[in-house]
């Protein structure tokens, strides 16, 4: 089986699992909570649908580094469930905490329903998320769950941890280059790493092995985000046409931005000068790319990418789940194999 | 020893517990992440010290629930750390869903950082009190501390729920007496239920007393509310001098108020004419309490009170704590004994 025949396997099996977790909020008074929960993963509401529940990537690598680990994927649905809550939980705080009126093409939970009930709902969520992993100890031993309510725990340390940079960062006027790992590790990194080592520990492997699996995941959402970083000034979109998407003008103190702050030319004058505008974005985004920023940031991308495959290799993956595995790391790093 | 003799022997343990877990937050530019926590929990920053802590009812209800029922008290200090951290999340949070200025008399967390820091500093404190939880690994057995876990995130969803009828409620003009309990139940007394259960549980007692100290912080918690609820209109500080402080002012649909609102009469009347102001307190007060509003609200709290301390003697507390605790129940339930 392919990657995407798996997914189609996967995926129902993961919807499934999250209605069932969703569904524990319930009684007089709380069907509105379980509509704005249901709203924002996309089941309910105007623009429901496939498009509004984004693409399930973190259950996904749950399930695949589970079956890839020689575990039964099932088995780890309760991970899936508790890392997509995760991750939608913090979309729904940092849409309040970046002011970001729209998510996957549709008015944000807190544009509907208002910033109090928007905070509580992202509560609820976190707390859904927990419970959804402790579903575990009817498919795993006590021990297991622990470890995974642990390891899911340490990863919402990081991730608030990493908001928190991010969040800082925006008043700062410039930055060292340093500054850019730890945030992104935290943001991005930390939850990815979470799901590939909460899959292998499903299929309770050695751990050696889980080591690996949790680098693979943490390096594979390092160079994703690099590479993430370049689409955002010199992707298509970026580029032409939507010169509103670029993150020239959001202001995102990308890597490659923070490249050019740190050579000190004529980008990072222009910067220091004030926000940039739609106009200026393809002047810029070349300027960025003479100074060096775009070959930089794809250096790092591509050391990265090696560390992520390295790790995986180390996993060891087996089966069509380890070729699948492969597979979507390869997309995810924009890779043709 | 007497209950303030124990306080003192808990408190600065508490205090040790939850400065350990909330250092767990460091690193390179989350000094500032450090010093937020530092200061809603009372550490650090104007105004800081006794008063700023608050009293640490919860902690202190969890250690004493242990050694009252045969327990080390020092082996459920995690669950201390882990309740009272979870208060000051949901307080952290409430603040800004209240758009409330102050909090123990200092100026809230979000006024003094703003609002998207705010909601992530809460998040942050939020999985700091599961990862205080998961330190009794150290102390307790595995499925101990698993049923630990799963009490903590249980309360919490039933938390989140209680504050969504909350805010919810402040949009209805008018709402059933029966709107009142499932509010409380989950904003008051689910926390305080899971005090007493994970004191229980680490003490490692059988299921029917385990479900006698939860339903003893269950009805301790509503009791409480309830009497909270008389003194927030016929309590000194509401009545006298500080009519600001009075409930009706704040429009809050306390118990005593729904009633007025069930009874359809003058007071119903000027409730529904607009908001009331610090002047009209002491008539409106009178009003209400005429129309039977404050004896129904005593009865409710009385009749709570008998079945809380029952559940108190189907758990049979035992020795110093035991007799601590029951002193402790009846403070907060304003008795003389």
């Amino acid at each position: 089986m392919t990657l995407s025949q798996l997914i189609n396997i996967y995926l129902p099996a993961i919807e499934t699992e999250l209605r069932e977790v969703v569904a524990r909020v319930q009684g007089h008074g709380l069907e509105e909570l379980h509509t704005m929960m249901a709203y924002h993963l996309g089941w309910e509401g105007e623009g429901a649908g496939p498009k509004a529940t984004g693409k399930r990537i973190r259950p996904i690598l749950v399930l695949l580094s589970t079956q890839a680990a020689g575990g039964k994927w099932k088995k780890a649905l309760p991970g899936a469930a508790a890392v997509e809550l995760i991750h939608n939980f913090s979309l729904i705080h940092d849409d309040i905490e970046d002011n970001s009126p729209l998510r996957r093409g549709r008015p944000t939970l807190w544009i509907q329903w208002g910033i109090p009930l928007g905070i509580n709902t992202g509560d609820a969520m976190f707390t859904l998320a927990h419970l959804a992993l402790l579903r575990l100890e009817e498919t795993a031993t006590t021990e297991i769950t622990l470890q995974a309510v642990k390891v899911l725990q340490n990863t919402c340390l990081q991730l608030t941890q990493g908001q928190h940079l991010d969040i800082s960062y925006e008043n700062e006027k410039t930055l060292p280059i340093e500054a850019y790992w730890p945030m992104v590790s935290g943001k991005t990194a930390a939850l990815l790493a979470a799901c590939t080592e909460i899959g292998a520990l499903v299929a309770d492997v050695d751990t050696q092995k889980r080591d690996a699996y949790q680098r693979f995941g943490r390096d594979l959402g390092l160079a994703f985000q690099a590479l993430d970083d370049i689409l955002g000034i010199w992707g298509d979109a970026a580029k032409i046409g939507k010169s509103n998407a670029s993150d020239l003008v959001a202001g995102k103190k990308s890597l490659p931005v923070l490249y050019g702050l740190s050579q000190n030319g004529v980008f990072a004058q222009r910067w220091h000068a004030g926000p940039i505008t739609a106009n200026e974005v393809l002047t810029l985004a070349e300027q960025l790319e003479a100074e060096g920023a775009r070959d930089y940031t794809q250096k790092e991308a591509d050391r990265l990418t090696e560390s992520a495959l390295n790790a995986l290799e180390q996993a060891q993956p087996q089966g069509e789940a380890g070729q699948a595995l492969r597979q979507l790391a390869n997309k995810l790093l924009q890779r043709e194999v």
